[in-house]
């Protein structure tokens, strides 16, 4: 897989993928992921990626024309299977849209700054909008961070035990069981005796029971 | 304000907060923002700060004595507003609750990482559970810069304009209108005439029905 991520930023965005698991995925070439800054897409005298709105108000827009010598460079040389702009007002991104987007073979994420990017980029350009959820963020850095950690993270190879991805909350609509770890009990505070028990079925019934029990009591909509 | 991030990734978040909006904020101190190791609260050997799940099953799980170390570390320096625990089956983010932790003096955020930290955790210290939306990532360290942005943009002074924060999507319950910059037409693609007409009644009237139109269209549930 291949992503292609187009920023005036991407200093904000070198860290989440020079460590752990998006480190991993890269260097085992299960994933390649590149950086593209737009301000090399301009050829004005200050690498001026942004002007002011039309018809005033606060905030700068990002625009159109090094985003198009960008995405148009882009896929001149490949194929895209999406193209995608990070925004609050996108289709918000669930766990499906991850599952399915980790399939692709190539994407381009554009990530907004500022006030946003000009609107003829997204209605000429941009095959799917994506939001993280309903807050406001500086840009759209952090959130192309986080689509691509949701998507690589499902690459066949990344994790080191396939099932624990399968078993995460969201994957299969329920919230995860509570999970315990050594020592057994820490300042008077105890382990469920069921998951020290070694009975599996028992073990497996406790966890489905409190899985549900957690979701109907935190996420009643999961359950629809 | 200020924040506490407890994390066994530490290097991980180093970028978003060394650049644009969350380094100006920090620059100009209008917040701080702490790094706390994991690995520098446990006293094994090994500096563990993780082990295998109670009961069977694939993925690691943070122990409580290193978080415990750390989080009554810190309350001993100060008194906390909030011990968040940044976690997929927390209450989901929004900008109301963005809104509200903007107007915290001091927070922790505490970052689960592979299978999350033993509940015994979640049971003692944690007075909030954040989830950024309903997807998995590999730890909590994203969700939280994406919290610490979403927070920190809000706090005076940190915006150039301050308005630019209020006009944003979702601030007043609506998706944001279009936006444009120059050029007025790019290769035949044009601005709306409104926009460059000056009539700033006539703006105003339009942006507000594009609002509505556009959360209409996308976001109904944002109307109810």
């Amino acid at each position: 897989m291949r992503i292609d991520i187009i920023t005036v930023l991407p200093e904000l965005l070198t860290s989440p993928f020079e460590a752990s698991i998006l480190k991993r995925a890269i260097e085992k070439d299960l994933v390649e992921v590149h950086f593209h800054n737009l301000r090399d897409y301009t050829d004005t005298k200050y690498r001026n990626v942004d002007d002011y709105q039309f018809g005033g108000g606060a905030g700068m827009v990002l625009m159109i024309e090094p985003i198009d010598k960008c995405i148009t460079g882009l896929k001149s040389e490949r194929e895209y299977d999406e193209v995608i702009y990070m925004t609050p007002d996108g289709e918000t991104l669930n766990q499906k849209t991850a599952n399915t987007l980790s399939m692709s073979k190539n994407i381009i994420i554009l990530c907004g700054h500022y006030k946003g990017v000009d609107q003829r980029v997204r209605d000429l350009f941009i095959t799917k909008e994506i939001s993280i959820g309903d807050y406001v963020l500086s840009g759209g850095e952090l959130g192309a961070a986080v689509l691509c950690d949701a998507i690589i993270r499902l690459l066949p190879g990344v994790l080191n035990d396939e099932t624990s991805a399968l078993t995460d909350t969201f994957q299969d609509g329920l919230l995860a069981p509570p999970v315990y770890t050594r020592p057994a009990e820490y300042k008077g505070s105890k382990v469920p005796d069921v998951l020290l028990s070694g009975n599996f079925g028992k073990i497996e019934e406790w966890r489905e029971s409190k899985a549900y029990e957690r979701t109907e009591k935190l996420r009643p909509d999961l359950l629809e």
